[in-house]
């Protein structure tokens, strides 16, 4: 089972960020946009079983993505299934109609312009992804994908490779909460 | 939005059936197997909705299709929706667990031997399926996807050709249901 550990924390200045990276040889990709439709269960209120189930459009590219609860207080480590699906906008239309009909409900979406990184870090290569998400703000996410065996020490990588750049407070909640709580 | 119109008949000869087809100039596909893995909803229960959730295996190929309750005493008329997964084991188990992640639970599988044919009836080209299936018997089914506004003619059509076969009693049950039925 492979579990998403991450942090991510507010960065009001991300070019002044990516400065940091570059100045490290780090090269960061062009931005790209992500559009994700957030799903409601049928019978499970996801704001309390702290789960999230989502379309994700990147471009041409469709995936869809279950993230379990998150399953420590300090990072935001959590199971994650991704799975791609067809491509193109009439394959999302379908995606959308036929978890409908199942009783799946639209909430929200988050748009965000995204720029990644991969960082070199104690022998990992952590990726950054840098954020623009509308209505919400400009923050920094580091991430990596670990076995269940393997979390401790992810955590610990990604946590020591924040710190290096002076970040401290790091941001819990997911864009959605972000975004829904400034509505 | 799209409607699958369907009549199934119990045919204890399958091969006196394809007789008739190939000595009509239909050609008969090669079988192929199918294996349907149906999945019980975490909140509704399908079996009094009458709906349906499957992940369906073939070769290499994955789908997941949901069908929605009858719209008719008559026929199978329902609507349909099927979209293509990624190929492979790999991904059909990952599709399992996100499924089982969200609450859907797998209730049964049901495995058939499926031959294929085109067979043309008053313009049309009716979809007809010569299915072996694994501990419930013999069938054929005759299909058109129709348009809402097309449904009553596609009904009348496949109507037609199934009684030129001197087919007169279909089965309305699934074969999920007649598969439970029979345990």
């Amino acid at each position: 089972m492979s579990y998403e550990v991450e942090l991510k924390f507010p960065v009001p200045d991300l070019s002044a960020f990516s400065k940091k990276l570059t100045d490290q040889a780090v090269s960061i990709s062009l931005p790209h946009e992500e559009i994700d439709l957030y799903l409601a269960h049928p019978a499970r209120d996801f704001s309390q079983t702290d789960e999230a189930l989502r379309l994700r459009r990147k471009g041409d590219a469709n995936f869809i993505t279950y993230k379990g609860p998150k399953i420590d207080a300090a990072t935001k480590t959590r199971r994650e299934i991704e799975l791609p699906l067809a491509l193109g906008p009439e394959s999302l239309a379908s995606w959308t109609a036929l978890l409908e009909a199942i009783g799946f409900r639209p909430v929200a979406e988050v748009k965000k312009s995204r720029r990644k990184a991969a960082v070199p870090w104690q022998g990992r290569r952590v990726e950054a992804c840098l954020d623009e998400v509308a209505g919400v703000g400009t923050f920094v996410e580091f991430e990596l994908i670990a076995d269940e065996s393997q979390i401790d020490a992810a955590r610990k990588c990604i946590q020591s490779l924040a710190q290096s750049f002076g970040l401290i407070q790091s941001e819990r909640r997911s864009y959605l909460e972000l975004l829904l709580k400034g509505k």
